[in-house]
């Protein structure tokens, strides 16, 4: 990041190492008041288009979740970085880390932690901290949650939530409803998240507690989306194919990377496109941005497709940082907790007309299965019925060979009352599909930052700029009067009553000299300064002033208002 | 509750308990579609008011914070409940609760855990759970912070906080940099806070993941507020002495409480003045409001005058619950954090003109200490330095006796030299003292509810309608075809586009008889529904209803905005 940049995102506040008065924390900052507002203005900016333009709902699921819930989603088991412990000064670091910043490799995450330790053996790469050799050390996994226990005594574990997304898919059940089993229908969240990184970096780019803003859209097998208001958007698409050959991003707009089979699913272009022309209209430099494509190895072994937003965020070179992951998901969440929980997580689909569809099933004769297999006759049903699912010719054999309980047991198959029949239904149950835009905020906000960060001259001046698109900047008017003095103040601060209460974002400043306070208000992004000086007070006229023009002219007070909202 | 209010928020989702596909998880809350945008109404509206008319900075800080700090705040030392163990079945429970719900005792939470276990067996309480009898058992603390540990390995100790207030003080000596050291200023943050509640209890008021909102204004010692412009805004107040006589509440304004000493702090009064007219604006019956003192028994020792604003959201009988608490905390929170960290929390306050202030110090003679205590030497003299503080009068004596490390020392007067002087000063440094209004945004949330719901009788049928105020309603308009044919759906399709252009919160709905979506708009709240028909095609005009008159109008499509924006 630009020097001059860092030292204003500190001086005014923007963002900053939390608790620093106790050595600070790392992987957690504060947003201070100029970032704070930066970055609700951002989350009001994606509420207004992925909740409210997008037609879709929004809930606010708890931050601590039990245990059961990352059981389903795999998170207990998988969420985890390779970790490695330096045997002399007992440092952590992560492992894949190291490799890629000693070797070549660019993606380390994805190898096995055996394939890692051979690594670092083979190059024998040290410890960052002591310089001791790392040969030989095991490569361990780390669980990135961070855990709790909910309630006093044999309390239950319970965990931070890694994802917002999860307090979404658990309550799909009930959401459904409240859609009224209309589908496609999209639930969003905006909340905080958190990641136990084993070694979080400076800034905002890895950190340990942050805001996500996600969409889960629930389709049902089948449907797809009307891509016609997007499919003219322009989109720099950096597909596999591109990566492997170290070619550049190619351009193309949402329906030609559909016809071209760069993008495979209509969903996920569907959601570029919005996402493109959002980050556009919220101040992202599209020059400085591009869809990249997961590789094999980065993929989950559910989601079909996957491509990641990324800014360009350097300084002297560049530097991407994800900033959104577009993802089409399929079945694969609210199957886990279909089969992890107590609820049914399946859709009714009525076909359009009655189908003749094939039943098999079983109507085992109680009369013998319950005198000869007693206490353990449920259980011998229960394997029967699975075999009809999953092999049901071996009701064609005279006896039916099956193991409970660790003990053989043979079945005279006309017992089991095996029938295949048509029947005429109206529907089936499905698993609703899943395409999921994750948003990054924090990162977003970071994004915005550097690129709307400028430094130019203005009368024979170097001055810092941000140039903010108005729907985010902390503040959109500022109103001063040229002296806290002979009512310009009261002047002025009337106007500011008046321009918020006509819901402006407004920021009073009598301090200092106009000049300085340009400044002040130029380098935290205000689009527009007010000022009230002397000729106000006769003839009801203030100074408008333009941060990227830098332009004034003089505006009626009665038409302020409506001339800021043009 | 009333009962039709419990079916209607849960089967529209307005909050529901967590996870219930798992068995639910106890004090933590979902917040379904209508819940989400309703909560987030409400936050929106305090922003307005506490942020931007009161000209305060918002700053958003991490949930998860250092051991160091609570430390600071005294939340890992106090912040606890009684809990009390079942000897049989080994459930737990919160030890003042079973006092409380078994004796005519109201507030047992002040009392001392031996006094607790005495009443225990006095009364024979028994375990709820299974009727075995508590007496005799040991009543224990129980913290009620969630705890976690940040980062790998030798892992640091980290707490969810328990209230957003530590995130600002903490920040204390960048946030005052950023408000140019100009004094009074505030800030406020809005965001989640957590207590392991011991025994949840069910709804909303008392949960495990709550969102706060809150407002620490810093004041010098000897600044006050300018009321007048809230001077004339009626209280109803429940002072200590009304209640300690069983008397009811008196009604006042801000001005007569203070000249009737009723509230101690103009601070806390003008407070009091702004949260009433803004409970007002968003829908809390001003009837079923008040705002009550703490007894002597509920003040921390550090808070000088305490008052809750307080519902009733009682259904058959009244049923008082804290929804916000004001307090005068004086320079406590600061104090603590200066004295536990490396920081210096204190402002430098200049003097009107410059003053003569009566200096002490020591000057020790080092080549006297250094030999005679060795070590001991920087011990010794710490020891003296804090009798200039406390009792500088030893001074005089020939010998000074001390203690250091548990040994008797003894030293002579002159070798510490001592010196008493007036110096000029051109000012001081003092600890601010904070004024702090602290919102649970969830029990207004829950209070507004309560008291907007009602049950009437619109063309001969009951209906359930919410009077919400047109700032938190959910939607503020729905749109809705009269049937989705003929081109009228594609109208009102249009008119949802432009209202929700226009920045009003639109719903579309075309499912169902005008009546079953009226009906479903009035019961959550939306003030207007705009319907298209077949006249709309040919004379641009569209009927708009009044959720509350249930009256309609014809208004053309062109001033629909404008009309609903008055």
């Amino acid at each position: 990041m630009n020097s001059e940049l860092r030292q204003l995102i500190k001086r005014r506040g923007f963002y900053f190492l939390s608790q620093e008065s106790y050595g600070g924390s790392a992987g957690f900052y504060t947003y201070g008041p100029e970032g704070a507002s930066l970055k609700a203005n951002i989350e009001d900016a994606w509420r207004r288009q992925f909740k409210q333009k997008e037609s879709n709902m929004e809930i606010d699921s708890p931050t601590i979740m039990k245990e059961a819930v990352f059981d389903a989603s795999g998170h207990t088991e998988t969420f985890d970085d390779m970790i490695i412990e330096c045997g002399k000064c007992g440092e952590q670091h992560r492992a894949d880390h190291l490799v890629e910043d000693n070797t070549e490799i660019d993606e380390a995450e994805a190898f096995a932690a055996e394939k890692i330790e051979e690594i670092i053996e083979d190059e024998n790469i040290q410890c960052p901290s002591c310089g001791a050799s790392l040969s030989g050390i095991k490569v361990n996994d780390f669980n990135l949650m961070f855990e709790t226990s909910i309630g006093p005594g044999d309390a239950e574990r319970g965990f931070l939530r890694p994802e917002t997304a999860q307090g979404i898919f658990v309550e799909f059940p009930r959401l459904k409803e409240y859609a009224r089993n209309d589908f496609p229908f999209g639930v969003v969240q905006i909340g905080r998240s958190y990641r136990n990184e084993i070694s979080p970096r400076g800034g905002l780019s890895r950190v340990r507690e942050f805001t996500q803003a996600e969409l889960e859209n629930f389709i049902l097998p089948g449907q797809d989306p009307d891509i016609s208001d997007v499919e003219d958007v322009e989109l720099r698409l950096y597909s596999r194919k591109l990566q492997d050959e170290g070619a550049e991003p190619a351009e193309m707009t949402v329906k030609e990377s559909l016809e071209k089979d760069v993008v495979a699913s209509e969903w996920v272009a569907y959601y570029l496109g919005v996402a493109q022309r959002w980050y556009e209209r919220i101040g992202v430099d599209p020059e400085r941005l591009r869809f990249r494509q997961h590789q094999e190895d980065e993929l989950s072994h559910y989601a079909s497709d996957c491509w990641d937003a990324e800014t360009d965020v350097g300084h002297e070179e560049k530097d991407w940082l994800e900033i959104t992951g577009f993802a089409f998901r399929g079945c694969h969440d609210v199957k886990q907790h279909h089969n992890h929980s107590n609820e049914d997580y399946r859709v009714f689909r009525e076909y359009d007309e009655p189908k003749e569809i094939e039943v098999k099933d079983i109507s085992p004769d109680m009369s013998y299965f319950g005198p000869e297999f007693g206490d353990q006759a449920g259980k011998v049903i229960e394997k029967l019925e699975e075999l009809v699912e999953d092999s049901p010719e071996v009701f064609e054999q005279e006896t039916i060979e099956i193991e409970v309980s660790g003990e053989e047991i043979e079945v005279p198959s006309e017992k089991a009352g095996f029938s295949q029949r048509t029947e005429e239904k109206d529907g089936e149950k499905v698993f609703p599909q899943v395409v999921e835009p994750s948003f990054g905020v924090d990162r977003i906000f970071y994004s915005i930052l550097v690129h709307s960060f400028e430094q130019d001259e203005v009368d024979g001046e170097e001055r810092n700029v941000l140039r903010l698109e108005r729907e985010v900047a902390p503040v959109e008017v500022a109103v001063m009067p040229l002296m806290d003095k002979d009512g310009l103040g009261e002047k002025a601060e009337e106007i500011r009553d008046e321009l918020q209460e006509a819901g402006f974002r407004v920021d009073y400043d009598d301090s200092g000299s106009i000049g300085r306070r340009y400044r002040r208000q130029d380098e935290v992004g205000t689009p527009y300064c007010v000022t009230v000086d002397y000729e106000t007070l006769e003839d009801e006229d203030v100074t408008l002033r333009d941060r990227d023009s830098t332009e004034q002219q003089r505006v009626e007070i009665g038409s302020l208002a409506e001339k800021l909202g043009e």
